[in-house]
């Protein structure tokens, strides 16, 4: 049997189309879309089709996209470009403490730079309460940026209400949709943000092609500096054959984004369901508002790597409690803000479905899961006192 | 006929090895190479090879490359990245007034952060005096970026010299090598450089990979901070498919360099001495210190648009004045530094020549050529002074 891969948070793989849509520009249709012969003019048509698809994902315009190579590019971009166009107003930025590391590394550069930073708690279903984003705002406050749905637990945010108070208070403000968009409706006037960003990978795209919205009249100051691409704002030359694919995701993903949230709903709550009826085992987020395609759940008396390879050795690819990157973790930052008990969390192990996983999958999985589980905690007997216990 | 490519300074067509090599990572083997299971172990593996073929290139050490997604990236990430992290010592920055608008750009970011820039001209061959660059230096110099071919021109630079200027005054040196690397030996020990750009795109490798290279123990600041890939030096998921093509394009571009030279020298030489050899065509650049398949022509009394575009519809694709961004050129910067007379600047194109061009081409643009030049000085006959020719 294939491996069956539960790890879309980490990434998707191309869908058939994405990748003959890509193909001509990884074959003969290999001119700079920044050079004025026709192989060249013909990319720019290329390149600007794409940009007005992926608009359209998120509801925006096409002059209003700037595209760059990966999230984290987008997020480094949204808080240093933002912070910097707009320090004269003030030095202070608001973000939550659940953000993905992308927005709170780059927060801890700009606090050495001389910004202040308020990092809003979030509750333990990893909700941040836009009364407390309320709170922390201060005269000074420039940039909020707080994700719309958390990869790593998969609680959604309600960005509408953040965006008011960000709107009444005359703030920018940012959100991280690299883990919704494409998956859940993220309509950049509805959410009634100034800046977005999304990554194509999320979508059945490829890697090397993600975007940061930003809403036209916004100023900000380029990350890159160059050769003028993307109107100046972010120059380098564009990764067509990624970004053309990045467009044909898009499109799928807005034509689609129904049928696909239906099955993997269906698909999601029996996984859910099968996995924390198994004796101390965990959901984390919030049960109801999270990601069609997310579980993430703490096994009591488990560490997760030995979990996770575990379920590797039976054919089951999960990834372990930070998605996306999990060399760079140690104790998810995103369960200790939750208040997830430090020996529970190190049990974590997150399952994400895609929209090629099948009933049949999720059988096989709730039949290795609790055996595979039984397994380890015969050979690890960590005891987890009463009190943790009952904080779940 | 097909259209004859006469533009790989803009961009190269893929080899059908790296294609191949890029496959896999497009259809199945999509894992995030931070992933644990065993897709993304396997990733992380292909990914340490693709970093070893590309050290190899250029004689480093795997450790010592840092992927990023294009040159422009990796040549802010040297510019903001090393002056940051050496900011106590001094805030003094050296670079040539022909460097590509990644680092003269990025030069003037850091000059409104408090830097001084010193810019180092160049003579009528667009050559850089390294006698000028010593001259340049001040006790408070951190950084010296000059590059190791200028794109536009095609003039080759004594690095090494300059190299041994900057070590005798314990200056970090960077070299944007993306015009060279992969066409001319770009060995960093015999260069003598702390960090050099590359870019696959040069060498018949994809969009979407380039790196860094920083000599080890080299202080350098994060430009994109997040989740901790490239050992913490540049976050973000990794392009795997392009870094594995980039990869495969620096083995095959180190292992053919001497095949490839002898080949595009000779073409290059009949066709720039064809060129030239029409009335009032000058060339731009280094005679004979110059890239191996570059010819950059000023064309008196025509300008170069409506050149380029004859050319392009008579089956001729090659680039106007500045060839990474044709949109951001107005006059270039480059040409203007070697003291080409404006009305002559703007009769500029370059031609290009890769692997993948033939005799009968160069034929066919040789016949070309002058009918559509004396078309084209038939439609505008703008005179040029008589001191404008005796500078040429």
């Amino acid at each position: 049997m294939e491996q069956i891969y539960l790890d879309h948070t980490s990434n998707t793989p191309l869908l058939p189309e994405v990748r003959e849509a890509m193909a001509p520009y990884l074959h003969g249709e290999f001119a700079n879309p920044s050079s004025l012969h026709r192989g060249g003019r013909k990319n720019a048509k290329a390149l600007e089709e794409a940009r007005e698809k992926t608009a359209s994902l998120i509801g925006a315009r096409g002059e209003e996209i700037i595209f760059t190579s990966c999230g984290t590019e987008a997020n480094n971009f949204a808080m240093k470009g933002l912070a910097a166009a707009h320090e004269k107003k003030g030095r202070h930025i608001v973000v939550s403490s659940i953000e993905h590391f992308s927005i709170l590394h780059a927060a801890r550069r700009l606090e050495r730079q001389g910004y202040r930073v308020t990092r809003v708690p979030v509750d333990q279903a990893g909700w941040v309460d836009p009364q407390k984003v309320r709170e922390a705002i201060a005269p000074d406050t420039v940039l909020i940026s707080i994700m719309h749905a958390n990869g790593e637990v998969g609680t959604l945010q309600s960005i509408r209400e953040i965006a008011q108070v960000a709107q009444e208070h005359g703030i920018l403000f940012h959100t991280d949709a690299v883990s919704s968009c494409g998956t859940i409706p993220t309509n950049v006037s509805e959410l009634g943000v100034a800046a977005l960003t999304l990554t194509a990978n999320q979508f059945y795209g490829p890697v090397g092609a993600a975007a940061l919205y930003v809403r036209k009249g916004t100023k900000m100051l380029p990350f890159f500096d160059g050769g003028g691409q993307e109107e100046g704002r972010r120059s380098g030359t564009e990764n067509l054959p990624a970004i053309v694919g990045m467009g044909k995701a898009a499109e799928l993903a807005l034509s689609h984004m129904e049928e696909r949230t239906t099955s993997l709903l269906k698909l999601r709550n029996r996984l859910m369901e099968g996995l924390i009826s198994v004796e101390e085992v965990y959901l984390n987020g919030h049960p109801t508002q999270r990601l069609p395609g997310h579980v993430s759940i703490s096994v009591a008396h488990v560490e997760s790597e030995p979990l996770l390879l575990s379920l590797d050795m039976e054919g089951i690819s999960v990834a372990s409690g930070s998605a996306c990157n999990s060399k760079a973790m140690k104790s998810s930052h995103v369960l200790q803000a939750m208040g997830v008990p430090e020996l529970l969390a190190r049990g974590t192990v997150v399952l994400t479905l895609g929209i090629g996983n099948r009933e049949e999958e999720i059988s096989v999985v709730l039949d290795i899961f609790p055996k595979v589980v039984e397994r380890l905690r015969k050979l690890n007997r960590t005891p987890i006192p009463q009190e943790v216990r009952s904080v779940r």
